[in-house]
C-alpha cells in the first residue's frame, strides 16, 4: 500500500509516524511544508522537514514533539554571548543538521536531494520530500503589518491574530519529479492534521500538485484527511484563531470546509468528540469517519493512520462497484 | 606603550595575554597568522585568532589551551551520526564563533572587520587582527605529498615529516590598513614563542609587511623575539622537527637564525635553560636576553611580556645614544 501523506510540524510528524509503522518499508512518502523555512545565523532551517525526520528517526525530543531528544544549547548560549538575537533557538545536535543541509545546498544540491540524503543517514526508510525546491515563504498579515512565519509564531507565541496570509514565491514553485512520482504511484493519499491554513495551504498552493492529486482521486486513488482541531481546539498551535478571523468556522467544519473547496478529499475523520458535526460534513460532500483522533502515544498514532488508510480503501472499493 | 605583537596559536596568546596585562588597555594589537585558517562543514575557521580571541577575552579552556571553557560537543557528535568526517572536532560554543564569522563574511565583512567585531562583543580591548583580508593556505610537502596545513596537524597528528611549506595565495595578498595603522603607531614590535615557520612565517610573508616592520625599526622601534624551542624542543607542537628537516638547527639558535635571515628582531629571549647559546645568538647580530621563558600561569605570562617590552625598550634607548 503506497501512501502520500502531506504534512506540517508536529501533527504531520505524529500521523507520518503512525504511517510508517503500519505500511511496508519504503511504502510511505511524506510530502512536507516548507513555507516555514527561515535563515538563521547564515543557516538553511527547515522546522516541518525536521520535525518529521526527527520522528521518523526515533530521536525526536518526546516532550515538546519536536527538536532532538536530550539536545544541548552550547552554540545558541554563546551566539547570546556574541550579542546575535537568540529567539528560534537551535539546539546543538539540530544545527549539525542545518550545517549539513546550508552546505550541500551551497555546493549546488536540489533541497529534495538534501532531504532524501538526510533521511539515509539517519535510516529513514520513508521518503521525506519538500513540497517543492522552490524557495516560498509563508508570510502573515497582523494588525501590526506583514510578518514572515517564523516572527510571528516562534518570536511573537503566535500573539498577533492573523487577517491575511501569503506564500511569497509560490507562483513560481513548481512540483518536484519526486513529489510527481510519488503521486503517480500512489494508493492513498492521506492529508495530516496539520494546520489547514499555514502548513497544508502552502503545499496545495504549489502550482501542478492539486493537479496532481486529482488526477490520482480520478484513477480512484482515495485520499483521506482529519481535523486537527477538536471541539472548536487547535490541538496545537493557532489553526482554530486563524480560522476565526480569516472568516472560516473554527472547527472540524471549518477545516472540511477549506479542503472541500478545493477538491482535496474522498474522505474525513473527525474525533468522536466531535460526532454531532458528522451530518453537516457530509453535506458538503466528504465520507465522514468519526474515530479517537488523538495521538498520545505510538500506540494512538498507528491507530489513527489505520482508521485512516483503511477507511479510504474502503470508500475505494465502494467506488470501484458499480 | 603602544604594543604590535606578531602571534600565532597557544603559544601567542598567552605571550598576547601577558602583554595584555601589562599594557594601558587598548594598546596592544595581535596580529595573528591566517594561514592555518580552514573551511569545515561550511564554517569559516580561523583557529589561531580565536586560540587568541579566547585567551584574552578570559573564556579559553585553561587545560587544553585553545576552545572554550566548558565546551559541548553536540554538534560534532550529531554531524558525526549523518556521516559526516569529524576528525576537526569543534565545540558547540566555538562554532557560535563560526557562525557568526561566516555569516557576516558572506554579507561582505571584510575578515578584519569580523574580527574586530567579535573581539569587541567579547570585552576584549586588544586588537586582534588578521594578517592579511586575502586567503592564505598554509601546506606542507611530505613524503606522502602536499597537504592541506590542518590535514598534516590535527588529522594526522604531525606525524608525516615536512619537507617544504608553501603559504598558497600569499603572493596576491596585502597588508590591511588596520595592520599598517598598528605598525605606524608601535612603540615596540613583540614576536611571540609561536612557530617560526608556519605561525609567524605567514605573517612575515604577506608583501609589504616585513617592509612596515623594517620601517618601523628605522624609526627606532626595537623588536623583541622569543624563543619557543627550549633545550632543542618545541614547548608546543611540531616546530623542533620543522626546523630539522628543513635544515636548520632544532633549537633557539634555529629560531633566531630564521628571523635575522630576514631582518626582524633588534632582542632575542632565550630560556635559561639554553643560557649556553647565548654567545652563538649573539654572534649572528642580535642582543639577547636570558630568562624564563615557560609561561605556566598568568603570572608568567606577565613576567615573560615586562622582561621583552622592557628589555626592547632598553635596547632602543641605547641606540638613541649617540
Amino acid at each position: 500500500m503506497r501512501v502520500v501523506c502531506l504534512a506540517g510540524g508536529v501533527g504531520g510528524a505524529k500521523l507520518a509516524d503512525g504511517l510508517q509503522q503500519i505500511v511496508a518499508p519504503g511504502d510511505l512518502t511524506v510530502v512536507v511544508n516548507t513555507g516555514d523555512d527561515l535563515e538563521r545565523h547564515g543557516l538553511a532551517v527547515c522546522p516541518d522537514h525536521d520535525t518529521v525526520l526527527y520522528t521518523l528517526a526515533g530521536i525526536a525530543d518526546p516532550v515538546q514533539g519536536w527538536g532532538i531528544a536530550g539536545e544541548t544549547f552550547g552554540v545558541a548560549a554563546q551566539l547570546a554571548q556574541l550579542g546575535e538575537d537568540t529567539w528560534f533557538r537551535l539546539g546543538d545536535r539540530d544545527i549539525a543538521t542545518h550545517l549539513y543541509r546550508t552546505e550541500r545546498l551551497r555546493a549546488g544540491a536540489r533541497p529534495t536531494e538534501v532531504a532524501l540524503d538526510l533521511a539515509h543517514r539517519l535510516g529513514v526508510r520513508t521518503r521525506i520530500l519538500p513540497m517543492t525546491d522552490a524557495t516560498v515563504r509563508t508570510r502573515v498579515r497582523t494588525d501590526a503589518g506583514w510578518l514572515d512565519f517564523q516572527d510571528y509564531f516562534v518570536r511573537l507565541h503566535q500573539e498577533p491574530e492573523v487577517r491575511e496570509v501569503r506564500f511569497e514565491g509560490v507562483d513560481a514553485a513548481t512540483v518536484t519529479p519526486e513529489v510527481r512520482e510519488a503521486f503517480r504511484a500512489a494508493e492513498t493519499i492521506v492529508v495530516a492534521p496539520s494546520n489547514p491554513i499555514v502548513s497544508i495551504g502552502p503545499i496545495l498552493a504549489v502550482p501542478g500538485l492539486l493537479g496532481e492529486i486529482a488526477a490520482a482521486r480520478a484513477r480512484g486513488v482515495p485520499a483521506v484527511g482529519v481535523s486537527g482541531i477538536v471541539r472548536g481546539k487547535a490541538l496545537r498551535g493557532p489553526a482554530d484563531r486563524m480560522l476565526a478571523t480569516l472568516g472560516d468556522e473554527s472547527s472540524a467544519l471549518g477545516v472540511a470546509r477549506r479542503y472541500a473547496a478545493v477538491g482535496l478529499l474522498d474522505v474525513f475523520v473527525i474525533d468522536r468528540q466531535d460526532e454531532a458535526l458528522a451530518d453537516t460534513v457530509r453535506a458538503i460532500g466528504l465520507e465522514v469517519v468519526v474515530t479517537d483522533t488523538i495521538m498520545t502515544d505510538g500506540a494512538s498514532r498507528a491507530a489513527l493512520a489505520q482508521t485512516m488508510v483503511e477507511s479510504a480503501t474502503a470508500r475505494a472499493a465502494t467506488r470501484r462497484r458499480p
